[in-house]
């Protein structure tokens, strides 16, 4: 009823470029040029050098946007002149495959193999599944994947059976290499503190993260952006550990330091119900309150039929 | 693109009963029985003895659908027998029309002047326009129509000539009178304390409420639900008075009286645009945040060209 494909796929691709718009725009043109993909943001930031493209699209039209995006990155991006505040270990840096609808995981499992198949073979890049589609158990761990970066990975490749790629050469280019997965969806979301003191960012994304004893679903970094510390966070499950609770001890632990937060940044899209979640918590909603209660989505439901475009698990 | 129908009005009658099921589920039934109208919401409340049906529709068929919907109210509810906390003058209390989609304020006036006609003359109930469809400008003010309420109204209808309805006999039966108008979107919140005390609640109401010198877009009044002190409030431009505004400043107040807030309620339905607004504030989300960083609303956009339902003027 609602006019959209019957079956729906959400990817995310980082490039290593995030300070020259000509070739940020090329990227996202190769993505746009293939029908049933559409490019719904692209975030870019100077100082992390970095672009996050969000893109939904059919299954197949998207591995096929994503080869052909990954073959562009590796013409126009030079890891050997790359600098900036994010890690990364490639032009394409991360491809995550996440289903949105009529799909499962499993199902972009399979397409994470398929294009890392392609990209490998035919492109000659080292290919790292990672996530759901991970082939060793340590590989789920995209840091581990991405330790010691680009640099160090140049010469590991090579020496240590350990970082030897799910597909392509043991070998890198000035392309790198890239991680491609499948995942469910996630919400990068960025604070940022009232101090230049890049510590205090990555003592609070210490103190928050789950690898080291903070909330679950929460991998956070602290870096300096425009001069300013950022605690950078990715939340892995909004029900679970939800976006409220993370800046909410961030704040808390801020205060242990004598910071506040100045302001806070969403990195591409979120899901509806993870900015309700956030207003019923800070208003106090009783717990009946439900994304129905949203004009539009009633009207949705109930004029048209429409149905949920995607819910997580609580 | 989107399967909704070019013009679509909302329309929300209160009726006074929020006890009998039987009486509610009729008034329902009757209002759904009217093609191309649809029931998003019914919200009942025993102590406030008043239940609020979100509806939306083509505009003639909600014209019909409400006037069959006041003919039965007036033939199941008696105010002689009705008490309640929320004040009252009708059977059918308030029948607001509302602009949504393809249509005007100035349109919805003409709806409630339509109705109004009807109810008086077909159904001899006195009616007052009210809001934008006001005849007089004292009667912008709903509270104004219904001062005294139904008790008072009674004998002022036949002997005050200030009181002299629109529409149909200047004299009340038991099942009162109307105030049919027209106004854009409203949001109804109500706040619960920590207390008994309807004393606090209602100090509160005056300290918040434009009336009394609070904030502009706030109408506020102190109750006793369940035997808990509430404020209730209407918030009738919910871009430039906000709901974070409105209860962090009833949390500012009521902690002059050593209450906290237990938790709050949505009366009926909300747009998206007033709840995201919450987020945003309470996240420090930065100013570029729009509904277009919703996934589900962004996927629309661009996959489907779906255009928003509702925006009000910022």
């Amino acid at each position: 009823m609602n006019g959209l494909p019957e079956r729906l796929v959400e990817c995310v691709p980082n490039f290593s470029e995030g300070r020259r718009p000509e070739v940020i725009d090329e990227l996202v043109t190769t993505i746009r040029g293939v029908p049933q993909v559409w490019v719904l943001d692209v975030h870019s930031d100077p100082d992390h050098n970095r672009s996050v493209v969000t893109c939904v699209g059919e299954p197949e039209a998207l591995v096929e946007a994503m080869y052909r995006a990954i073959a562009r990155a590796a013409a126009l991006i030079n890891l050997e002149e790359h600098t900036g505040e994010h890690p990364r270990i490639g032009a394409t840096d991360v491809v995550p495959f996440v289903p949105l609808r009529g799909v499962t995981l499993a199902d972009c499992v399979h397409l994470a193999h398929r294009l890392g198949q392609r990209v490998g073979e035919e492109l000659g890049i080292p290919v790292y599944l990672y996530e759901a589609a991970a082939t060793r158990p340590e590989r789920q761990n995209l840091a581990h994947i991405r330790r010691g970066e680009y640099e160090t990975l140049k010469h590991a490749i090579q020496t240590d059976p350990e970082r030897a790629p799910d597909f392509g050469p043991p070998k890198l280019g000035p392309a790198g290499a890239v991680a491609i997965g499948a995942r469910d969806i996630l919400i990068a979301f960025n604070v940022y503190l009232n101090t230049d003191d890049v510590r205090i960012a990555q003592r609070i994304a210490r103190a928050v993260r789950h690898a080291n004893g903070g909330l679950r679903y929460v991998k956070a970094l602290g870096m300096s952006v425009k001069g300013q510390a950022q605690v950078s966070m990715n939340l892995t499950n909004y029900r679970r550990t939800p976006i409220f609770r993370a800046v909410e001890l961030i704040r808390q632990e801020a205060a242990r330091y004598g910071c506040v937060i100045t302001h806070t940044e969403l990195v591409g899209l979120a899901p509806l119900q993870a900015l309700l979640d956030v207003a019923q918590w800070y208003l106090q909603l009783e717990d009946t309150f439900s994304p129905s209660r949203v004009l539009e989505v009633r009207v949705a439901e109930v004029v048209t039929g429409q149905r949920p475009l995607y819910a997580q698990e609580e």
